[in-house]
């Protein structure tokens, strides 16, 4: 950690900055500028909260050289984490996963159908919404309990693993019971309450990248589940916000190697909320796949004008496995399997 | 709602998105363009999703003529509503509010001395956080309960209501009792489940602006809120994330007159947590009482350095005293009081 | 175009609103809504001025149906624009043109040494800047005509086209002269004089987006080039700014698709300004193929650590080698060729 | 300047990145830390391209401690620049300016009797566009050197120096001549060739800042300015873009203390452009006052549904002479004039 302090500040101010670090037995060291005066911090500093650095009026500027989380990190993880979802491995050198569903489970007879397809098609895993996030209050909200059941019961017809998104704390309880991999949607990234919850499991945890998070902060959501002692979680990328309004978000497929080489997490794509347009998914799905992506997260619906939620962004079956048959040859082509 | 359809669509695709207005009682109106033909449809449609339309392949887009809030909107409640926190009116042509306080309480001294302090200066509620969001899981994480009790002292001393942020839809019963203007955070204002619960009640809100959300979707979390019953809403703009690297967050000032023209509700501001910078406190303060705040919301701390969190955004006592008078004056060339 | 008016509106205004339209042959439509009057005006609305129609008071709101292109525009031109640069064909079906090179021209004999490294390579067409715009004017600013004419020798020695980036309209004639695709780059994508120049000539011109514009805000771009009378137009997607700082800007790749479903113009790709970083230099660039980009255009160098310019995102040339290789095995899935 | 190295980097290759330093005078400091070598660097680093040093791929980062502008800096030049234009100084503790005028020049009775408008109102200056930057090829242009010249008559009956935009370093010879504060748009604030022209000349210039840049790159482009020895600059906030669709643009009025911290340079605001709505333009401009800024520029026009451009932002002369009144008595308070 390097703090850049302004010329002139007088020893008592300096002593009372450097105190802190002496008693947690940081090392000091004093670079003498032209025009500021420059510590460096040597040890732990994510113990140190740098904003409180800021307050003191001669301290004009705080950077940290390393990294503020330490689960997270490959610098003291070096090998690939491998996460097991219900027997489904994601990660490493496995073969890419792809997840297919609809946005929202419609009842048991659309998801128990959408299962099968899914599975037709190559998809390892089944998504869906039971409890739905949207900006409105009078938009429908999912069909909470019962939508959980429904994936269940697919489950249990077609052996796919489950995939379904939490809202709040108080269903921990039901997700640990019925839900393979507990998602935390782009929305709820920076409920610290659920992350502390959720690391208090040891359900597999795919969490999904905020609208307008940085990748570090995304890296930190993942540490407060890791801290709390649950290591099982995946990152998700699905779009973030920008200027752009021909697209709902913009797809960052750079987060790839980015996460890959800053952490030891699985990474997978979402192209469909990314993108909000059925017509770009399949384009997004092979670029995910050729940019290294450990799996793809896609919405897929029968008749999706009439889907009860984001129907514009569902793929059918038939354009799902042929987006899949696409994206295995080029998987292949960077050597992995799908 | 206007619906642009793509030429050539067949009739059958254009009864089917037809229909449903049809079954909800709503009018449509075909306007036959150069290139696209428009439908124009009438009534209330907020029951409408305009998602679900885009999956047509033959609509090109849907744009919302009226907004989609209802019980927020002005056009439907012409008369400012004057939100009554412990006594304290908020809105309206009423006295222009200051809220004082720490960024996080540290103990009961702490915060009974700077109640006093608060109320010396002419603020008239006292804030603190005891439930704190941080991005880093080994960052102060707050006194929870102990905090709030603390508070609960202060106010019995000074007379202040007092302010704090909700975590969690499980400290309700907490907050009801003991929290006069209960405080949803940036990064909660889309935790849907904890609006919800927060409509359930009768206490008044300080819904904060996300970070990276527009006004629509802030005005959208209001209604949520209203919709479940509660209407004791205030909103608070607290800065919103953009590129700049010398400011924390960048204060939108423009906000106040536009949620003044589209809201019936008060609107506060929050200079501290906007700019992260005490330097910046009092000019941004003046402005937005130049601007036509309702109130504002500022950190205070007796010796920022020592502070267990943002001492860096924190004014000292007699700054916040000095910066009060000049907002009084201010406040009196625009024809308020405070 | 859809004219929301408030309700209450006296004819008098709504009929200053309308004569203008009448005046310039449009056709107007209107819908009585609940809240608002909406009008539809139909025929050539490019135009209309649309603020100024938001001056008028009773005016909410005004919004496009159709694009405000139309030379760019699919619409009217339904047929992939080949463009020919001095004989390589890009866009369509044709091959993907890969284009590499140093950021900036360090002197002769680098530049025709890296010439012949992109050729042997399989690369097809020659960058070099010689005019840099950089952020400091105490950085490196180019080697200028000097620069210009090392590139026309590295040219007459291996055959490979030439593009580089223009910064002053007074610098037009030497451009026509002597480059064969001549680059406006991202902070010039709105300078208006330099577009309306290169409007007047007859070489193809690659077009990169600005840092935080629109696609729609490029295509314009693209339209004043067009508009002058030179159609010879090949966008660029070189990443937008976003609040991420682990990369130097956001690789869009969304825009691959889109760009092709507006408008029959070609779209390359640049991963190394796009990115910052060689280490996501090839990932981006496999992505962009599988998206289904024309081509790409990557920094080449020999030496990155001792690039006069942007080492730091520059693949060396057994990497370009290999990046290109492994691009056209995905070429060859998507039924493309490189 | 500090460099952050990967532990393990061979001696050879530290040598590499130093020996740049001691070649150019600057000292260099080591700090062995526990994942990273920490170098750092003191001396006058703005010789340094930080961009190349990443290019080493045992440099994991690199940080500026010292800003990289030199003549702006107020470390180096601690008081207030007063600027003089033709006579108005603005800057310091110089009385507030106020500019108004209209969007474009429309034609040589509009100008004069705006002028005059201006005048009675209590302006200092006329602003009036003649070379306009439009989005679209099909929109106004500006009426060129006629406008200037009706803007030279109109200075000359009412004695009001005035502003205009420049968009083409080929205008220098006109605006020298005839305009006496010579204005850079947000689109052409990274225009460097013309930056650079403007660093030859004499005249003040108004710099805007741009959609999107940071505080810094604008700095920087006055850097150039300054640098090429025109010591006459202007800062100008014109708002940023943001997520928000309900104003044009955000003004961030945090710019005004941050500006004054960092430089020594006058800044004024302009609330037409920032907000894009004459029903906020009061508002922005009274709360600029309470930050401290210099001076505003404001759109003014007798009859803005027919303005040639951007009528949705003009003021009434009525309504703007009743801002300035306001904004007089604000400037009272904090101690200025106006």
């Amino acid at each position: 950690m390097i703090i850049t302090c302004k010329k002139g500040a007088p020893q008592s101010e300096i002593d009372k900055i450097l105190s802190e670090f002496k008693t947690k037995g940081l090392e000091v060291n004093l670079i003498t500028g032209t025009s500021y005066n420059v510590f460096g911090i040597v040890g732990d500093t994510t113990v140190i909260d740098d904003r409180r650095l800021m307050s003191n009026p001669w301290v004009e500027n705080v950077t940290r050289v390393a990294a503020p989380y330490k689960k997270v990190n490959r610098l003291f993880h070096p090998e690939d984490s491998i996460i097991d979802v219900d027997g489904i491995k994601v990660g490493g050198h496995e073969k890419i996963v792809v997840i297919g569903g609809p946005c929202s489970v419609e009842g048991l007879d659309q998801i128990c159908e959408l299962a099968q397809d899914v599975k037709d098609a190559g998809g390892c895993m089944l998504r869906g919404g039971a409890y739905k996030p949207r900006t409105s209050p009078y938009a429908f909200q999912g069909l909470g309990t019962e939508g959980i059941m429904d994936m269940v019961e697919a489950k249990r017809r077609t052996g796919l693993p489950i995939v379904s998104e939490i809202m709040s704390e108080n269903k921990i309880d039901e997700f640990v019971k019925y839900v393979d991999l507990i998602q935390v949607g782009a929305r709820n990234m920076q409920n610290f309450e659920l992350l502390k919850a959720l690391g208090k499991i040891n359900k597999p945890v795919l969490l999904k990248r905020g609208l307008s998070n940085t990748i570090e902060e995304w890296l930190m959501s993942a540490e407060y589940i890791m801290a709390g002692g649950n290591e099982n979680v995946i990152l998700c990328e699905r779009g973030i916000r920008t200027f752009e309004k021909y697209t709902r978000n913009t797809l960052d497929l750079s987060v790839v190697q980015i996460v890959k080489k800053k952490t030891h997490l699985p990474i997978i794509i979402d192209p469909s909320h990314a993108t909000g347009s059925w017509e770009l998914v399949e384009s997004m799905s092979l670029a995910a796949i050729a940019a290294g992506a450990d799996g793809l997260i896609v919405e897929v619906h029968r008749n999706p004008e009439c889907a009860w939620s984001d129907g514009a962004q569902c793929l059918k079956p038939d354009k799902f496995k042929a987006m899949i048959d696409k994206a295995r040859a080029i998987a292949h082509v960077i050597g992995r399997d799908l």
